[in-house]
């Protein structure tokens, strides 16, 4: 008998029949003798479809009253996924943001939970009820309404299960768990059956749709033992199955583990980025910051640096930003850094694409960047930039190279291998 | 400089560029220097699609969940209402029922005003914000979300002015006013400048669709003056005209106008019940209970009750109720009832109209109902069933002879002159 937080996405809760499903499949968890606690997002397109409403009504909708109305979209679906286990025979209830006491921050659209009051939830599961509580949403101190951005309900459920110290959180989404890398890309893609809480940090900073960034930061903060899983088999699949599936996330390095454990878990690749370039400029102290202060100031968010060794007292300085933003950084470079700075040009690069290896394998392993690197030469792929972590390697290439990179390097590192 | 309650209906914020005029509206009278608390319905539709998708889920949908789904809708339209204003350059800042401390019991889908604690709204509106605040909808002692049933924005938004002591109560809504009668059947209706409270409540009861009933009852307990007027017009008419339009419910009978006034203010008509008789029971204390008690307890709402004279001992009893309710109560009264008292027949006919008149001038007047049966008999229209209140006569007759009795009951009572 344990207690499992459960998030079920938008895909899962699509239409009247999906809703009944999860019902389904909590009523299951219900039946094995565990605690439920269900924490739903909106209905697939709901959340899309209120934010256009409030555009139509304000270009740039307030941020206040844009959380009022996006929030309706989970509130509805807490209703409805309730009724829904009413109607198969269960005592359910549903909770707000508010209701929960997830309090917040205040800041509108993007806020963060400062703390969670489980009392009133803890009452009612201690008497039998599944607690189906509001993702994406909570109340700030004021007693405004805030909701937490995009795949905000993963922090919500993961907020919830630390809560509550809840023996797992689950995450059900459309995919049925962590992959080496994206199996469109590459057939032979292996699920793994555990992810470290490190990796997957690195995964979802490189794009992984799979678990919201500020989520995996939570379980990892409070080490909530938190599992990924799909919501589209079937509902009725044994729960002692549907407990072994997906994949985990672990904090803890099995020594016994880490000896089987391949050196890396995955590959990861982004093609949304674009390269700016800044030429030849004098090679002195706080050029970085002429150049990437402006850039900060007008809130474009800056991910890989390099910086090459300086030539003849001149250096060239690189950095990525989101290709939706190149067009407003080299604005910003050449009317506002260009006249300040003495530098050559400004140059920028939009067909670049990111490949990355992520393994904690890799801390205990010498030679995996050399590997990365000489996988990448014999395929005749150039290394544009280049950025590491402790258990993540970069590179920037030529975006015509992203899939072939991310193939070749999958295979090198044996990842299609069990 | 006033402080103005505004409501408004569904129809008013049915698309993005309704919701844009209703700011305009408000605007001006922000302009003309009125301090202004708005409250919107939910975007028309909108209820009935959560409803829909609710029984979807469940065919009698929990009444504690549907209050969670069906208050969202009017929580959408607060947000984008607020939006649209700050657009403009006002302050403009949204409650949902809870932010505004609408206290309600815990009769979930119908649930009554206890309290509200007005004192945020006050405080903004001293900074100069428009408040808008969501109808509809309420917080139980508990902390449950409510609503308030149909219509329940009317009663929110006079609820909100009697705790504001608001100047005026404006009701926007698809008609301008109250009408002597539905100008669909008699072209010469016209609209009534000023109507008691006392009239106001007639009316709703016998099924004008201009106020809920409960939101005429709350003016009239806490002397609220309400005016009636239409969303429909140039949103930017001079505030002075606007000022004037529609009808205004009263509540202190004028003298002056008491002389002026009509002996009645407006005719109205019902096509939604249908009469049930049961015929030749014994006429002995416990009767009427016998049969008119297993109808209540099947929540079967009784409307005109008339029991004749009796007969040699034997007694007709007839009542009216809703038209969809009569195959249920004929079956309870052949089943249940038949069996247990003797009486000849159960009889029920779905093919009535009631026509009524209303009018406080009646009350000082002698002669208006044997007026209103003179007018009837010469046009060879047949009263079934009388029932009269104080300031109101009721007649029921054949379907058939409706409009012929509402257009020649207008015409004699002059409703058709200034």
């Amino acid at each position: 008998m344990a207690l499992i937080v459960q998030k079920y996405g938008g895909t899962s809760l699509g239409s009247v029949e999906r809703i009944k499903n999860v019902a389904r499949r909590i009523a299951k968890w219900r039946a094995a003798g565990h605690d439920v606690v269900a924490v739903p997002s909106a209905m697939a397109g709901e959340t899309n479809r209120l934010i256009a409403l409030a555009r139509e009504i304000q270009p740039q909708p307030d941020p206040r009253e844009l959380d009022v109305v996006a929030s309706t979209g989970e509130q509805v679906t807490v209703g409805l996924l309730s009724m829904a286990l009413l109607e198969l025979g269960l005592k359910a209830k549903s909770y707000t943001g508010w209701q929960a006491k997830v309090l917040t921050d205040s800041t509108y659209t993007r806020a963060r939970i400062v703390s969670i009051d489980e009392s009133r939830i803890r009452r009612d599961l201690a008497e039998g009820c599944v607690a189906v509580v509001a993702g994406f949403q909570g109340i700030d101190a004021k007693g405004d309404l805030t909701t937490l951005g995009r795949g905000g309900s993963d922090t919500s459920a993961v907020a919830l299960a630390a809560a509550l110290e809840a023996d797992e959180c689950q995450i059900f989404t459309d995919v049925d768990g962590v992959y080496t890398t994206d199996p469109r890309i590459v057939p032979e893609a292996r699920r793994l059956h555990t992810v470290t809480f490190e990796e997957m940090l690195e995964m979802a900073s490189l794009g992984s749709k799979v678990l919201q960034i500020r989520s995996v930061e939570f379980a990892g903060k409070y080490k909530v033992p938190t599992r990924v899983l799909s919501s589209l088999t079937d509902p009725l699949m044994p729960v002692e199955e549907e407990a072994r599936a997906g994949t985990l996330i672990t904090f803890e390095e099995d020594p016994h583990m880490a000896m089987e454990q391949a050196v890396i878990s995955g590959v990861a690749a982004q093609r949304d980025e674009a390269k700016v370039t800044v030429r030849a400029v004098p090679d002195k102290p706080g050029i970085a910051y002429a150049i990437l202060g402006p850039i900060a100031d007008a809130h474009i968010n800056v991910d890989v640096i390099v910086q090459n060794v300086s030539h003849e007292g001149l250096t060239d300085l690189s950095f990525t930003v989101a290709r939706a933003d190149l067009p407003r950084a080299l604005k910003i470079l050449k009317e506002q850094v260009q006249p300040h700075i003495k530098c050559k040009e400004v140059t920028g690069d939009d067909r670049i694409g990111k490949v990355s290896i992520v393994g904690m394998g890799m801390r205990s392993h010498a030679g995996i960047a050399s590997k990365m690197f000489r996988t990448l030469a014999e395929e005749g792929v150039n290394i544009q930039m280049i950025s590491t972590s402790e258990i993540k390697i970069s590179v920037v290439i030529d975006e015509k190279y992203t899939e072939l990179a991310v193939r070749v390097l999958h295979k090198a590192f044996e990842l299609d291998q069990e």
